[in-house]
């Protein structure tokens, strides 16, 4: 029996997708929620030795606690060998205590995933501090892929000789991965935070905006207020047109609305996390992966 | 420096109470929500050797992701021993699989627990097939006690010979339990479920209702359905008056609504789960438990 991909409701597109060009089987893991909000859950009744589990980790607390129901479920089924593939990998960005006393959730989160699952199959996670996921996950298969060159490509399709401008330092590791295979100009901004929501931005010194047509590419759109205030800088300066381009879709709230109202023309994404803004899929490069790590 | 417990704002009274119950000192537990409903939690700079965390879980799932934050940090801050007391305590219905693959997740909720803390002390958990807390959270110190003496003195005080009433064969042992100290003439109702909100009762043969004070006691009040359908049952069958005795004030949705409709009088909870039906208190039993495992 080959490996079985299981995945839930909300995620049956995404997950096909990945089942087709894995060569995988699919099937679907019942979710009922009680008046209580507890949640019932339901596997195949009989599991081969290698499960792949789809779920990508926006919103994440509760879909955290599923996780580990459905990797200790799937253990007492049958499963030996479980990999988690997650799009979207959640809180990457608390990598530290910035404050005595907090917690440090990126660790403690892959810990947790290394508890419950062998591999762990990720697009873009938030690694500033660190070198490798596999510090922040231990487990014995931990792959980070990039949305970034997909991204790099739709922008050379869509626009001529675009610059692609990160808006933070943090970004440069993406925005130089979309720019690699294309020669793009680019660079990055600085950016001062005075809040979740508030920032300022500052244009990279030396690169000249007025004309070109500017890309905003990074590796995540939450708030929306850093982007969107990058693209009004943009404006300004004289860019002819500015287009958003980000591996995860997360857009809280008004977020999308916000950087339309900044003077965005458009806004791609890649299907990391399923959004009308999904511009490109990553099912062929996560598929590969499943292969490299022999589970597909 | 002694034992510290910590504890969320939306539980700062409850905390409060036994910290002063059981001569600890108290320090909240910071949260912040990111605009993406990633958590950032903050405790104290420096931990005791021994804390308590408490958390009562109701609506579970979000809490349980933070008890691994709050647990993992209280390690790195210094605690060496930590204790966990969850007045209700989650997921303990889910006790086998009912269907082929199903999560079993009371085991799995259990094992969880136990491997963040070293104590548990918790109230009245449904534990219906298995006979010890120890077996489902397999930790150093896991302590059950129950409400049912504290509202079986509650329904001694309030009406003249009460008859105590639980509403389906689970609910035996606490009945028992409030009636032992009164001798309260006592019984079970039969149920017959047909989906979370639709049952049937049958009253308990042998046991006359007409004219009888009814208190309907139960470990917890979730729909409300159960019990309004014993209430129901009860005012055709003649009793005089009917009140309800919860531990676990959870009341979903319009529960306490329905419940009242079906013509019961009083509602009475325990402030396991703070509601504004509590009478009485559990924080000096949780207090003596603390000091029966050396934490207070």
């Amino acid at each position: 029996m080959s490996a079985v991909l299981l995945h839930f409701d909300d995620e049956a597109p995404a997950a096909a997708r990945l089942a087709q060009a894995a060569g995988l089987e699919c099937a679907p893991i019942e979710r009922h929620r009680f008046p209580d909000d507890e949640l019932r859950l339901r596997l195949p009744a009989r599991l081969p030795e290698r499960v792949v589990v789809y779920r990508s980790l926006h919103r994440p607390n509760e879909k955290l606690l599923e996780l580990l129901l459905v990797a200790r479920t799937a253990g007492r089924l049958g499963a030996e060998h479980l990999t988690l593939v997650a799009p979207y990998l959640a809180y990457m960005r608390q990598d530290t205590a910035f404050h005595p006393g907090e917690a440090v959730s990126q660790r403690i989160v892959g810990e947790f995933l290394a508890g419950l699952f062998d591999g762990l199959v990720t697009v873009d996670p938030h690694l500033h501090r660190v070198a490798t996921l596999g510090e922040v996950a231990p487990l014995a298969h931990a792959v980070a892929l990039s949305g970034a060159p997909l991204l790099g490509g739709l922008a050379a399709a869509r626009r001529r000789q675009p610059l692609l401008l990160g808006p933070d330092a943090e970004s440069l590791q993406w925005v130089q991965a979309a720019a690699a295979a294309h020669g793009f100009d680019h660079g990055v901004c600085a950016k001062t935070r005075h809040g979740d929501r508030e920032v300022d931005i500052a244009l990279p010194e030396g690169l000249a905006v007025a004309g070109r047509a500017v890309v905003l590419l990074d590796d995540v759109a939450s708030s929306g207020h850093t982007l969107a205030r990058a693209a009004a800088v943009l404006r300004t300066a004289g860019a002819a047109s500015v287009d958003v381009a980000v591996t995860h879709a997360l857009f809280a709230d008004d977020a999308l609305e916000l950087i339309r109202a900044a003077g965005v023309e458009q806004v791609w994404s890649t299907d990391c996390i399923a959004h009308p803004t999904n511009a490109v899929g990553v099912a062929p490069m996560l598929a590969d992966a499943l292969r490299t790590i022999g589970v597909a």
